[in-house]
């Protein structure tokens, strides 16, 4: 399949995300030489547009908090929140190495954390670590900074095209378009590099492909709006599927309940919703004015709570809400998606509410925060929680999004992937969101950047150095 | 890839139960001819043991009973169960061809059902009729007969080895294995059939497949008995991805609420626990003896209520629930599976219950049954259930059992194979538990026999009749 003129690399990694990062630079770190494609103009991948948390259990952050945290409550709570659909020796993994990689990307990467550990639905505890900057280009830069330090770059515009295979189906290189522009699908020109080592697949999610997500969940039709980039899309996927990687959990499709009708994509007023509205706020259905569900419910039963009312929910907090989350809102207000009241009257008559049958919710939730004990929905009321009477209120309309995409490709835990047969596929390997049957039924929030990194130092660890002739 | 030695014939048929017999028939009936592949000694596959109930809705039998249905209802009833993840186009051409493929089984096929409507866990009103002989194996032989009647006899000991592709990707024909023995892998000689209009799968579900149903879904080890024949298995299915059809929904897998680990396989306690014991008994957990669930509900619903229990729980049912079931128990007893007593103490004592919380638990689903309100799980009470008051009363130990996969290829209404990009593999049909999509993340009972009837027909009609060249 190969001439002299193709290109002859150890490893290839598909894709400049979290994981595709973290697997280029441990095999580095091995020895191996290493070419990063991305098909993108630029590196990153979705990785750059999330809020970079991370979870970790038993940390130093925690401890200093009192916070009792273990590999093993992490453990538990991703098996419940995933249905035990996740496979429980790959939820090992990532749990008892959730320490060890924050502390890489601290001591490793040079990445800051803020001085905070949050919680987040479904979780037991706080156990979320967010980057200065709140956002996940804080690690994408750093991990490109150390590949910059062994004189390795990101090949932007290079679309993978297809596996390419020896006679004994190993996996011994790929077809690329190369000078690709996302913009004209018939640009750039075609050509091959050959892995002597491996292929590391590492394309994310395909949130936004709204073809085949309709195909594994019918609901999902283009008016459900995703936090995706465009790019995030399934053809590096169907491409792992044509060599017959076994498929798991692909109807398994994340929505965030913390999305917004009234602005686009992941927007600033997830954050709202999620460190100020569902630890210190709550979320009513606007007919009722009744709330709907335990706001610190795992996504998955949060976005099916507000889906089966059949219309945006309002999320209302107020200043002490703000307040103990420590969170700026001022972005939020300035661009009208969060909206500020001075007394619950003006709450009520903005989003059309009863105001009678708000303060009924909101007295009797006040007086579960009083009690420590959510009778309805048996939500964790926090220590530091208020009840809601502190003005000014705020209120956001809550309306979920398509978000992560637990499905993907089946790998073991070398990162190798494995064929419709159980048999790892020779020279392939995956890490990130387009691997399937870690978060089974449903990912925990910044359970994925835990993954993506712990997966992705496996894959480019075990393809580097990985006898696979 | 064909040579003059190879047998020739219009449309190919794998798989040998209700779909495919359906398939078969109606191919024949369009002007092919037909070549039924079966792996086993006997045609039936997993239908043969199945009990045969099939739904309906709007049907004559319905209206002499005064049961208002439609097939609309049993569209929503459908979804529902199927938490709307089931193709709705699909849904619909099942629903509303539901009462004509119940005539044409007794009209055509000369199927004969008893004189009774039931209700299973998820319908909304009782729209399932039973054959004769409460057993699949009574439609089966019918469809047998009429091939029987144009010359088709099923081709048994005929194991489906792999797809042949022309030039340009159309399947044109499969490579089988004769004379094959099940117990013997190696046993039999390849040959191979080409297919001049099309290829029918219809190769059933693979709940009987340890390896491939733990891949989907990891609870489901050998550990969990199934009610499946042991060659319900994927290697069909695992070729049809090799050919790039879309896997869909493979990670739900049915488990029947109504398994009793007192018996391999579906046995005879499964009818006791779906006629009787859910529609007018109870389900207790044995620990607490607390009902756990609406016992008519879904099948999912039901089956993990009893997972989440941790151990087997127990059926309660009495004489007047038998009666009105008006099914005869008397083989669950012969067989020690059902256990009779005279008093709820014995009763107690037989399961090592605590006689007053028992006493406790059925004085309160009394008290619902004369109020005709179930105020702790909302089960529908039917018109005719009574207390649980008169004895003989009748114990079950309950456990779910694997019972169907939903999940498998996607096809369109046409019957046509999807591939990865939702265009049809041209050549290559499928109709049956093989294909996914349709009852979405949960079967309701009885379903199936009407969508492999409904489907087997359209892919049949089809296969013969389009212009695949």
């Amino acid at each position: 399949m190969f001439s002299d003129r193709d290109e002859i690399t150890d490893v290839v990694v598909i894709g400049s995300g979290f994981a595709g990062l973290a697997a280029a630079i441990e095999a580095r770190n091995a020895g191996a030489s290493v070419i990063i494609l991305e098909k993108m103009l630029a590196p990153g991948g979705n990785s750059i547009i999330s809020d970079g948390g991370i979870a970790a259990a038993g940390t130093e952050m925690q401890k200093k908090r009192g916070i009792k945290d273990s590999p093993e409550l992490m453990y538990n709570d991703m098996l419940k929140a995933g249905l035990s659909l996740n496979y429980p020796e790959m939820v090992r993994v990532v749990t008892e190495k959730s320490n060890e990689i924050l502390r890489w990307s601290i001591d490793y990467l040079g990445v800051e954390y803020m001085d905070r550990v949050d919680i987040f639905g479904g979780h037991s505890v706080p156990r979320c670590y967010t980057p200065v900057g709140v956002s996940g280009s804080a690690i994408i830069k750093r991990q490109l900074l150390k590949l910059d330090e062994v004189g390795i770059k990101v090949r932007t515009n290079s679309y993978f095209k297809s596996f390419i295979r020896d006679s004994e189906g190993k996996i011994n290189g790929v077809l690329i378009r190369s000078n690709y522009n996302h913009k004209d699908a018939e640009s750039g020109i075609d050509s091959r590099i050959r892995a002597e080592k491996g292929v590391i697949l590492a394309t994310g999610g395909f949130g936004s492909d709204v073809q085949f997500r309709v195909a594994q969940d019918p609901r999902l039709t283009e008016k459900i709006d995703t936090t995706n980039k465009p790019f995030a899309t399934a053809e590096a996927l169907k491409e792992a599927l044509r060599v017959n990687a076994m498929p798991v959990h692909l109807s398994y499709i994340q929505l965030g309940p913390w999305g917004t009708p009234d602005e686009k994509g992941y927007g600033v007023g997830a954050r709202f919703s999620d460190y100020i509205v569902f630890p210190y706020g709550i979320v009513i259905e606007p007919g009722s004015c009744k709330r709907i569900v335990n706001e610190l419910a795992d996504r998955k039963t949060m976005s099916d709570a507000l889906l089966n009312t059949g219309h945006p929910c309002i999320g209302v907090a107020d200043a002490k809400a703000v307040e103990k989350s420590g969170w700026n809102i001022s972005s939020c207000l300035e661009k009208g998606i969060v909206k500020q009241f001075n007394q619950l009257e003006e709450f009520a008559s903005f989003y059309e509410l009863s105001l009678n049958n708000l303060k009924l919710t909101v007295d009797r939730y006040n007086g579960y925060v009083e009690n420590r004990l959510d009778e309805e929905f048996h939500k964790p009321i926090l220590a530091e929680a208020c009840p809601i009477s502190s003005p000014p209120y705020y209120g956001i309309r809550t309306w979920p999004k398509v978000h992560h995409t637990m499905g993907g490709v089946q790998i073991n835990v070398r990162g190798q992937v494995l064929d419709l047969d159980q048999h790892p596929i020779k020279g392939l390997y995956a890490a990130g969101e387009v691997v399937g049957g870690i978060h089974g039924a449903c990912r925990l929030g910044s359970c994925a950047v835990t993954e993506c990194l712990v997966f992705g130092r496996i894959a480019g660890r075990n393809a580097a150095t990985k006898n696979n002739s």
